[in-house]
């Protein structure tokens, strides 16, 4: 019996023709069908005369399928049978409670996200690294770019290339020179229409890794760090990439689509470039992972219906987590803070703030009902900087986040949102679900960088409310007992204090 | 000979009537006369027969004067000689170079202020604390109230009163009740028509005593935090207020009109009373000291013509500073920022920000060509706060502002503009005067909460630029010598650090 579990990948792979461009010029599909679903994927050519299908099953049960298309190898069906999933597998990360995230299984998912951009292009050795530093910390979501990356600090080869081809010789860039060779394509001998599959295993792989440690895979899948003309590719060749990069990655549960990182830098792409590729994408992924579009200056629409959450890069250099209530009132949807700034020391405004104030507008973001993204550019000999080729983490704000998961495990219901009858000096969180209830169970205050020596606090004159005050810099949580009416919380005068007051159901 | 020097205070003091309500129904007035001016002010009456009609001559030389008036002593004339000011002594400040402020003689001042609401109203020994703290400090400017305060921390009784009466029983007042009496009248009884010449003396002694410390005492004239009437008078005892006021203080080179703290939380006032305090003090203040009106929430409409520059409280939690260029764009006005949050502990949100995000604030502001104010509120077991009784500062920002006062005079002409052509992750102030040149002398950058550990540099090929490090919070000052072309600064990866950039001119 071929068994798979339910939202692993079941794999169908045949033999085909090989002989002309069969990226271009050969498809294979198949349907599969169960009790509850019946879902059309297309495959792709992954060299060698090998064609491959992919699927996610989301149901239990007897499935069957059909493959067919012009590969070469014919008709093909099958059958087989979906196991539960394993004890650690909640299925693919969705939209839920209209500003939050939840597993298929509906176990409510807080992204406390971190940016590797081309960490699974560094050597092996790097890469055991990186995953053994995510494993180490709380992050259950890393950006990264599916295309190798241009850039400052970023001037080495990639481990491999998506296309068949030969780069630019790399060796004239410099430090003071790269900005000259971005977006230039001289000297590249790439055949844009000949993927290499090796490269895309290679990220598969990379995507199984994260997939074991419960982390979400947030893939990028276009951005202007390039010398190598992946970011200025003729339309056509851009759909046959989206084509590929969809039916290879979308039956993995725990990818994102993130079509593209800074998307109002790349000079050759239009508005309406970038929704024919969410159209396509919207045709072709048949699962609707989560969708989202990264600015550098202006944002992209969020409000657009394929756009399933914001990823925001801030746009003020003193404001970043503070806007999550008017993005929340303007979009409607989970507002992700992809890029807060990242903590280091690095020559850009962009990377070089400190570990407390990463920590701070990440407790900012989340008690505004948003969801902070981490990242790090500290200096070293080596140029090896967490931001883009992950490596140890040198910092000390992901040590924090696992308290902040901790806390956000202990919201009530989906998500927190806004409290907006609090001071105007705290902010203040309460549960979405409770948003429109007189009566609230549950409150997350945060003093930011405020150092208030005591609060007073006051709900009504009768529940007993237990009251934890929590030094988010130092990870101490201190219980204060349990308060009626009118009470006083004395706090230490420092930064970064949040108090957490929790309402007592008096059982009778 | 009856001399005085150039813009110290010239009194004359007549004995007159004292039966009736002299306050309300004898007048006194005299007209100063010199080569160069001729001024008519108005006296006042100072209690037990005696009226006084004060002067400040800006020129010196030979004046005359005639006093008279229905004050009961008839017509009075004399002559005096004003002699060369004393040494340190170089005028009221006024607006210079549209963003800025100079003494009259043309001395460059740049504002860095404290605030001690009510310290004048204190102990005598409080009094001479607050001086002394004052004489160990860079402030050269302080704001203060007319009338008493009544507020948390601020329930105790002021020294005297500025009218005839008596107070309410303030041991009625607690920490939790108190806001339920401000603005009530019930249980005062004092005649508002009636002034304690006492009161003012006592003020105006204040003054002097802020005076020898060149310091500019920025009077604020009505607040809302009141239990004894005073911020609730008529319009005709109001009008009484401010000419009587007028009379006393105009004369004083280093005041400085405040009409408001926070004028938008007095409930009794109208925008019409605020413009016709505003229209007293314009006809009757002869040297047309400084006039600023001051916001807790929405600011007063900075372009009138009679305000001379904008007293800010911050409106936003989060930015302060950082909006001194887009004030600076809207107002055409010298920008400062009376409130930008307090240095401290207690549990306000405006009173309980950190040393160092103080200190940053500062620079940021002044970075920017704005000038920024100080303030202290450290929790104690006297409940003496510098903020509102001065006595000793307990904090770390002001002694930072040394620093930041010696670069400032370091600025060539009268004062900093932002400069706009600076990269969006740092602020660079040039000197205004050189806003419009293609060519600056010099360059003050800033960066904040920012840590590079290095920035590039380029103006042109052949110029040589001097180029000194400035720690601004640990208060240390590297020459790192003369730059041309393209260079790099090494910068420790620390937050607030600026770097001065100084055109060296060479000599042929």
């Amino acid at each position: 019996m071929v068994t798979v579990r339910k939202w692993d990948v079941f794999e169908i792979s045949v033999h085909g023709a090989s002989e002309g461009n069969p990226y271009l010029e050969r498809t294979v599909s198949a349907v599969f069908e169960g009790s509850s679903e019946r879902i059309s994927v297309d495959g792709f050519y992954d060299g060698n005369g090998t064609y491959r299908v992919r699927f996610m099953p989301s149901f239990e049960g007897e499935y069957t399928y059909v493959l067919d298309g012009s590969y070469g190898g014919g008709r093909v069906e099958g059958c087989f049978t979906v196991l539960p999933p394993a004890v650690d597998s909640h299925g693919p990360v969705h939209v839920a409670g209209g500003y939050h995230f939840a597993y298929a299984d509906g176990t409510p998912y807080y992204p406390l996200g971190t940016t590797c951009y081309v960490w699974h292009l560094q050597s092996d050795e790097r890469i055991s690294e990186t995953l053994q530093s995510l494993r180490e910390s709380a992050f259950n979501k890393i950006r990264f770019c599916i295309f190798p990356k241009h850039y400052d600090y970023n001037l080495g080869e990639p481990r491999s290339y998506p296309y068949e081809g030969t780069p630019m010789d790399s060796s004239v860039l410099t430090r003071d020179n790269f900005y000259e060779y971005t977006f230039k394509t001289e000297g590249n001998a790439f055949d844009y229409t000949r993927f290499n599959p090796e490269y895309f295993r290679h990220i598969e792989h990379c995507i199984l890794e994260l997939q074991r440690l419960g982390i979400e895979a947030d893939l990028i899948m276009m951005h202007p760090y390039d010398r190598w003309g992946f970011s200025s590719m003729t339309p056509e060749q851009d759909d046959l990439y989206w084509r590929y990069a969809i039916a290879r990655f979308a039956a993995f549960r725990n990818i994102w689509w993130s079509l593209a990182n800074e998307y109002d830098l790349l000079p050759s792409k239009t508005l309406s470039d970038w929704e024919r590729y969410a159209s396509i994408l919207c045709a072709s992924d048949p699962y609707q992972h989560l969708r989202s579009i990264h600015n550098c200056r202006a944002f992209y629409d969020h409000s657009r219906p394929w756009i399933t959450h914001c990823s925001i890069q801030r746009q003020d250099l003193y404001r970043s987590s503070e806007q999550v209530n008017e993005w929340r009132a303007r979009y409607r949807k989970p507002i992700v803070l992809d890029e807060i700034a990242y903590e280091g020391n690095i020559q850009h405004g962009w990377g070089n703030i400190t570990p407390e104030e990463m920590n701070r507008r990440f407790w900012e973001a989340a008690c505004r009902g948003g969801y902070p993204g981490h990242g790090e550019t500290y200096m070293n000999p080596d140029d090896v900087l967490w931001w883009s080729h992950g490596g140890l983490l040198h910092g000390e704000s992901w040590k924090r986040l696992d308290l902040l998961s901790e806390i956000l495990c202990m919201t009530p219901g989906i998500g927190l949102a806004p409290y907006e009858h609090c001071g105007w000096d705290e902010v203040c969180a309460v549960p979405e679900s409770e948003f429109m209830l007189p009566v609230k169970s549950y409150y997350l205050y945060y003093y930011s960088f405020m150092r208030p020596s005591f609060r007073d606090f006051y709900f009504d004159n009768d529940t007993p409310f237990r009251v934890r005050v929590i030094d988010t810099w130092n990870m101490l949580i201190e219980e204060r007992g349990i308060h009626t009416g009118r009470f006083r919380i004395e706090l230490p005068g420092k930064q970064y204090m949040a108090v957490q007051i929790i309402r007592q159901t008096v059982s009778c």
